[in-house]
């Protein structure tokens, strides 16, 4: 694909400065642009590169004052850093604008399929399956009885997705996630052996939520595993039965929620956070990666850090005292010993 | 899938109170039940929702005394819950009560495929693979060469099995898990490269094992990683190399066992657990989440917690005071100031 | 697959004593070999094994003087455990050995296949992929538009790779792995929402690394995320976007790498480690198991551990403190007592 900088300008309604037919087939960051590339500048930081980038053509804010001329032609926009977002934006629907059902595919005959959809071959879409308009399912998805799945919704390859469960629009699910799995629930028996309990539930996933990959969401015991509207989940990470996360809230990577817990609204929880079964976790709570959450977090939006999770503050306080641990035992050594010489000398 | 009171009371062996006729086409927990659910109630905590349920059908102990007329029928059993789970158990097996091979699968002539299996389109079979009587296996499962599957076994969407594995019977293995990938073994070379250690055992599961989606157990160097019977694995666990796991062990999401570590029986082991190689955990053994054992566990039925883990009660003490660093610090200087003024005031 | 061990005495260039017609059918180590088996002897810790085990075959050092008769037939080379390492290897590459386009599979017209590959049923190639020589396609892998794949590399079933990735020669990755899903990239709004971040860039997986089942390497925003010649990478670790590894660097198990960090060459990391993004790593740093690494590490070669991740040393002078922080609480009241007492009694 290549654009002359005439159409770059056009399509970001810029003015241009330079030659309007140099060619890019790239987008690239100014720092590490070579020929062919386009590129841009919105952070001040970045300026010294203007005057040394190998990028054919850059876009720039229109109000950016030059030291010198340069070499590459000059895209001048309201706001760089959005123009620039919205060609990335529309490179990303060219490379991902696929359509139409390759064979061969497993469709049942009950399934309903939208309008304009791609399924890539070898999908495989059980009974009584909904698909929305504009969906793309690519190859290897397992999409079990009964599933719906919302308009303009995306599933990479090798997603499986277990009968009953119900996605919404706009949602994108990346590569090897599995959506309702059997939660992990077991009965003890006297013998030490354990009986399965059966998960009959689903999981629910709002509008407007992406998935990384390898993740797990498991279905609920009953009733509905839930991820509300707009949450973002990074990859490898384990939501278990029941469990429900609230609207806007974003999860960083191998971070695990247990059983039956519920997240709020507008949470941000780093990478490999564990929070444990049947909690709340308030709105707008920050937890800091690798935290360890043990017990309900009842008010909103305070910042969490540590196994066990303690406030943000009081936990680097103690952090800080840690690494000074042998110093401290040596100092109190050193109290004993001056006390104990007090005594004896008495 | 509708069932009326009556049936349901016919197939619990309970005895009705109510309208025998209603009609119930789902199962639901007693707080979160709609009109059209069949519900149930053991726990007396929950007794309040009997007069507000909007479940169609409720199933109750026989000795349930009523405070108040019961909109919903009853039915009354010896032990609701039992009742209930049994029939969370029906619903699992009609849900998932598939048969026959569909089309297109990849089955090598050299497979032997038991009686009345499930195999899904785009299952792939490959040479001397032995499959037993009422398994099923899910669209896209890989098998390969030579595995041996028991009988009743379920291998769901997207489950890789390397060649030479062996699973047993009433096996439940969920989306995305690998079994017998390739164990990390490397040789250091004295230019800083490492080469390969070809990783030539298997891995075996015996009987009744449940494992989670995503999970990953290596085969072994030579002989064999092992997951004995009754063992359950969450979703997202790495076994690596030659491990073993004893008998009717639980493990839950997202913990790693390294390389040749032994694990005994009944040991119970919370999320995001790390432990380390070539050592010996304990039968009965109780792990917490988050810890890192770091040593072998000889004595049995411990609990224990942190990392690197401590016995439970040693680490809970540690973890108090932990979080009172520093006004311990801050009375240690305070000591330190008295003694100090004392010895100037000589 | 049955050998003399006259024929192993040839492949390994070694000397013989003992029945040279004895035939050997699986590889095993000494203390569970059983009749019909091929083992070795190397480290003498296990000497005491050559006159009890039932291997029928025993590859032994030339120079290694035994005390009694032994009932198996032994194969004298130079170097026992290379001349096993080499059977091991040659056994794996037998059972390994497949070649031969199966069928279905789907592969765009587009695309350049190379020589003597092997690609299973149900593998999915894309628009203007190219695959190298003897490479290894297995069953359900999944690889986008324009991704370009070295000689004699093996992709194992159910792996998937997005557009534009590059992977080199000699690469070996297991089940279910995914390359090149979307960064996790989201610019918060107003209103609580996030828009996604486009991620155009790639990843690029140089020469000789092996990855893991299951692991995750996301795309680069722009640019590439690059995993350097001789890395290896084991099970469930999470690459996140722009992140580059250096050459030989090994990371354990259910690691984290968030964005755009840079490790350098030989790095070994261990299980569970999480490191915060846009830091770097220096080359040769050792970081123990469940390290959380949260600022640049500048000086090579050295050890790191905890979280957060500290010097070696200092570390365990720490955690030894750590468990005794009850005691010195106790010791710090003591004192307090103490001086109180002297003060009272003034």
């Amino acid at each position: 694909m290549q654009f002359s900088a005439h159409q770059i300008a056009t399509l970001v309604n810029g003015s241009l400065e330079g030659n309007p037919d140099v060619m890019v087939e790239q987008l690239a960051k100014i720092e590490e642009a070579s020929t062919g590339s386009l590129s841009f500048l919105s952070n001040p930081k970045y300026e010294q590169y203007l005057y040394t980038t190998r990028a054919s053509v850059i876009i720039i804010n229109e109000d950016l004052k030059l030291d010198k001329p340069i070499a590459s032609t000059l895209i001048r926009v309201k706001n760089a850093y959005t123009a620039f977002s919205l060609l990335l934006e529309l490179y990303n629907k060219m490379r991902l604008d696929k359509t139409g059902i390759e064979e061969p595919v497993f469709i049942h005959p009950s399934a309903k399929i939208g309008k304009n959809v791609y399924i890539g071959a070898f999908a495989y879409i059980d009974k009584d399956v909904v698909i929305g308009d504009h969906a793309k399912i690519y190859p290897h998805v397992y999409i079990g009885d009964n599933v719906k799945i919302g308009d303009n919704t995306t599933l990479f390859a090798g997603v499986s997705v277990y009968f009953d469960c119900v996605i919404g629009s706009r949602v994108i699910i990346h590569s090897g996630t599995v959506v309702g799995s059997d939660g992990f629930g077991f009965a003890p028996q006297e013998d030490g052996t354990y009986n399965k309990i059966s998960q009959i539930g689903n999981v629910v996933i709002e509008d407007d939520v992406e998935i990384g990959a390898n993740t797990v969401i498991d279905r609920a015991t009953m009733g509905s595993t839930i991820i509300r509207k707009g949450v973002k989940l990074d990859n490898l990470i384990q939501i278990a039965h029941n469990v429900e996360i609230g609207k806007n809230t974003v999860i960083a990577a191998q971070s695990g929620i247990s059983g039956s817990t519920k997240v709020g609204e507008k949470a941000v929880i780093g990478g490999q956070v564990g929070i444990v079964g049947h909690i709340n976790i308030a709105s707008g709570s920050q937890i800091q990666a690798q935290s360890g959450v043990n017990r309900t977090i009842a008010e909103e939006g305070k910042k969490w850090s540590g196994s066990p999770a303690a406030p943000y503050n009081a936990q680097m306080r103690s952090q800080v005292v840690y690494s000074r641990l042998p110093e401290l035992e040596r100092r109190l050594e050193e109290l004993e010993q001056l006390l104990l010489t007090k005594e004896l000398s008495k």
